[in-house]
């Protein structure tokens, strides 16, 4: 059984609280946040205790850590968690600056302790399969990837304001499917974009959609479509053409049932947002980070992934600003 | 080039001279209908003439008949044709009287003319395709056959009265579609029905509401789900179990346009009624008409088809008014 | 938090062994199964403890019991149950013997303790939402409804032997849906069945393929379409047409890729059997029984509800044996 | 009655042969082509006569001429018929050099004769179904508009060598598209393309499979996805994401046949190419240019139309070429 202990008591905090919990190897241990009401109401639900950062990180009874805080809190923790040789599961991304994030995984480095990025939908079991299918050989090289994400209505230009922007924000988990997907490292990206939905985001200098074009050496190339808003629930897509056909994967609607009446037939939206549709990809996730901590795997999405997709980030967003295509 | 003379100017008639019209082998020659304005009509729109009953049989330029007429006129007419050696195609049923049915089939067989009888569903892509492939083996032995057969609207009780009655009228259509697919007579029948509808078609001594099972010697089951009325459109499915599988023909939607937005993802009803949804049919089943004339195919609907369908309709009231099974 | 002792530690067991560990007001407390190698599983997975009939029916640290045991126990463990003061969450069927089941609810009504029979799918959240929506009156009058349950593959001789025939043992769910979606008592029954699937389920007594048609007060009617094998995965399917339209409850595919080929889209089975379809609904039934525990609910599914579906099974039985409508 | 002069027998003059002839008010006068048989055979089936080009221009009882005949031959033959008052329907393009279609629509200003280029897939119901609901604010602004289009299989490198390149020949539909729903004119274009499917076509110096992203002036943005090869039949879809929602029309099946078993559900690829899946839009597109024709509308496709789609293809390439965003 190994000891977790949760650094963030907030909403993704507590998906992963309840993970913790039901898995058969892992225990929670601790709760760490700075904001006493989150982390009671953890600590009374699951009959745990709360810890200041530092009893956590100098506790030897702690196998690892699960870094749910808020993002430019990710790093100092990783490094400390890393000095304490605790193993390391954090919420993407590491940081927001890309200097910063390569300081981070030198001192991982250093210490040789495994560190997981949680790219979530890598572990959607539709992503996953498309991923397994094509593997697989099911359809050929890859030729064409098609990316669409949007969420179901934009956050507040407060949050805007701190989330180093749509690309950094939004975008990374798609440059990492896109990464996941094809194999390869991009060679050039394009990024294009526009404030439709809410000009409190424009105001704070950010953009609300987003299309992006990238290529690969193999000449495969990606498009990734994006909005902070669908007017329909989370739209989650991913459609992969190759040589010999096409793997998509829809979207998971809320419910099976049809109303067929005289204005046509009635379906239900895909999933609400990201709790409900990768409800299951925290679980899978949480399964292979067990799996890191037993020796019985190494991290699939590391350091280097999350560093990577930060820099493609940071590349749209120069590409966005000086207008032309950008050679990686 | 063969010369048709079409019997009835109604709804269906003007299907036929369209198909008539269009296809390589065949001259729309004459329209023969006692109502004047509607023959005028298509006289006019297809410069062709119009006969008399007598005048089109006694023509000997005339290869074959298309006998689209009121329904009490099928058995004469095609009695008529037969003696003047024309080939012939009715619209379903023969005649709503079995005995009428047989005595006439008498008369076609003593004069060796071909007669197809149209049951346009068995030309249908979808239901032909379930065929095709259920009697290439793709599902193995036949276990059970869903119909589902839903007009979108009720007929005018004044039509009921004089129709035969739902099963002879409606049904039908469906217990052809079960010997077709099937391939076997049926050994029992059960019928179930009510008036939900229209009180009119229950005054009129009708149903609206009709299910029904049927069971075939090799112990496959037909179930017959019907109803004068949809609310969304003309509601055509069959689904056929098999040892290894399923194979299922779906409604064909009337565009395929969707509509995501906070209610959910909105999609078209399926075609309005049987001039749309079976239109391609109309023209499978003339090609085959066709065939049949210039000597390449014998009727696979002949006028024994129509007799047992009319048999089984006769069965399954004869069920329904008993409140028992009926053995065949 | 309500004590919980499990009778039967077999497959169905171990699902409601996982529900009430994980809901917040119940506690698995014991685990009754004669079988030690089952029980033992159980009381090391959930740290619990093996008691033996007598010792958790006279345990007054014990508030309810799941009976998930063989059929055959169950009408006596509910009856000593009962005289315990113990509230009841059994598995359907309560007995094989319809008389049993009425002497067994005389026994429960005595000793005025709740008793929920398990109907799980009542608690699908497709089915449910098909209900809500008809009772909202999203398609008017129900008119005909149509459910479609079919296996995965068929159960061995042996298990067919004891099952009490294929009405009571696997349709007795659909006759149970039908009473609960229509909202009527069915006032007439015919079933027509045949084997199929399998010739030693023949040489056992039994049929493995099955229609029935039912008929309501109000005209409405249903059919159920049963077979042991689908070939594709667990069929479970209903629609219900209404006065202004059709509300359908499809499947739950596996997952949602599609591969598109030259040989057309092939996309995923229906989840495989009970335990994946209805995952939720197990769930969601022990929620109730956690409320009719609490005080906050009364049994949505009662005993009458279990005697009133194993009196159709008989009645279906009664109908194919003679070959005739069983009126009700 | 308008008698139209048919420039080019080939595949797509067939098409229109048909629907010419089919059509209540035009008639198929007369065919012009340069290959003997290929004209014949027209002439034949629709018991028409043959002209050379001298003879049909100068024929008074001609209208119309419909001009499908190669594409290098498609400027000189539009203005030799505005020159004798013809009224002009041309398959796309005008030409593939921008300054000959500036001067060739400078003629047909000139003579004042309706010119109408036949950008098909505005005519596509679904495509159709799409900008009337937009219209009618269905969905609110457009914010991000995608077009999948994918060839079944690629054309001949000899025919790439003569095509005007991918973008020219291919992608200029989607251009029209773009501006047809949207209803505006693109501010910048970014093009991305690689030779996946064939080397001989990047041999021949062209591309097969390219990504286009434009920006218009409200901040709408649009992509492009193309390949000249799916694996799977004519790929041909759009989305249309705005304020509120979306609408996206997707492919028409083969067929609406499933076939369930073992290894999941089967269903239909999209219909094969153009000749299947726009045979209603060619319909369509000739109804409007009879409407044209008899003064009852003005060209919804002109000219302009044409030469802008054109425009955005050399622009498209310009930005390939040139590895940067265009600014229009």
């Amino acid at each position: 059984m190994f000891n977790i202990a949760l650094f963030g008591a907030g909403r993704i905090g507590q998906v992963h609280a309840v993970n913790i919990t039901h898995h058969k190897e892992t225990s929670l241990y601790s709760v760490v946040d700075p904001h006493q009401k989150s982390a009671e109401l953890l600590v009374q639900k699951y009959q745990t205790k709360r810890q200041t950062i530092e009893q956590a990180m100098s506790d030897p009874k702690i196998d690892g850590v699960l870094i749910a805080s808020a993002t430019d809190t990710h790093a100092d923790l990783i490094e400390l968690a890393a000095k304490h040789h605790k193993k390391i599961f954090c919420e993407k991304p590491v940081h927001l600056d890309i200097e910063r994030v390569r300081h981070c995984l030198e001192t991982v480095k250093q210490y040789q302790v495994p560190l997981f990025v949680g790219f979530n939908r890598r572990y959607d079991p539709q992503f996953r399969r498309v991923k397994t299918l094509f593997d697989a050989g099911a359809i050929g090289k890859a030729e064409s990837l098609l990316i669409i994400s949007r969420d179901p209505s934009p956050p507040s230009a407060e949050y805007v304001k701190v989330s180093g922007g749509m690309f950094r924000d939004m975008t990374i988990h798609d440059f990492d499917m896109a990464r996941f997907i094809i194999g390869e490292e991009p060679c050039s990206i394009y990024a294009q974009g526009s404030n439709l939905v809410d000009p409190a985001i424009g105001q704070a200098g950010d953009i609300d959609t987003a299309f992006i074009v990238m290529k690969f050496p193999s000449g495969a190339m990606a498009t990734i479509t994006n909005s902070r808003r669908s007017g329909y629930g989370y739209d989650q897509r991913i459609e992969l053409h190759g040589e010999k056909g096409l793997l998509s994967a829809g979207n998971i609607k809320e419910n099976s049932v049809e109303l067929w009446e005289n204005s046509g037939c009635l379906t239900a939206k895909p999933e609400h947002f990201f709790l409900q549709r990768y409800r299951e990809a925290y679980i899978a996730e949480w399964d292979h980070f067990v799996d890191v901590m037993a020796g019985r795997a190494t991290p699939e999405c590391s350091g280097a992934d999350g560093e990577q997709a930060l820099y493609l980030a940071d590349k749209a967003l120069e590409s966005l600003q000086l207008g032309k295509e950008i050679k990686l």
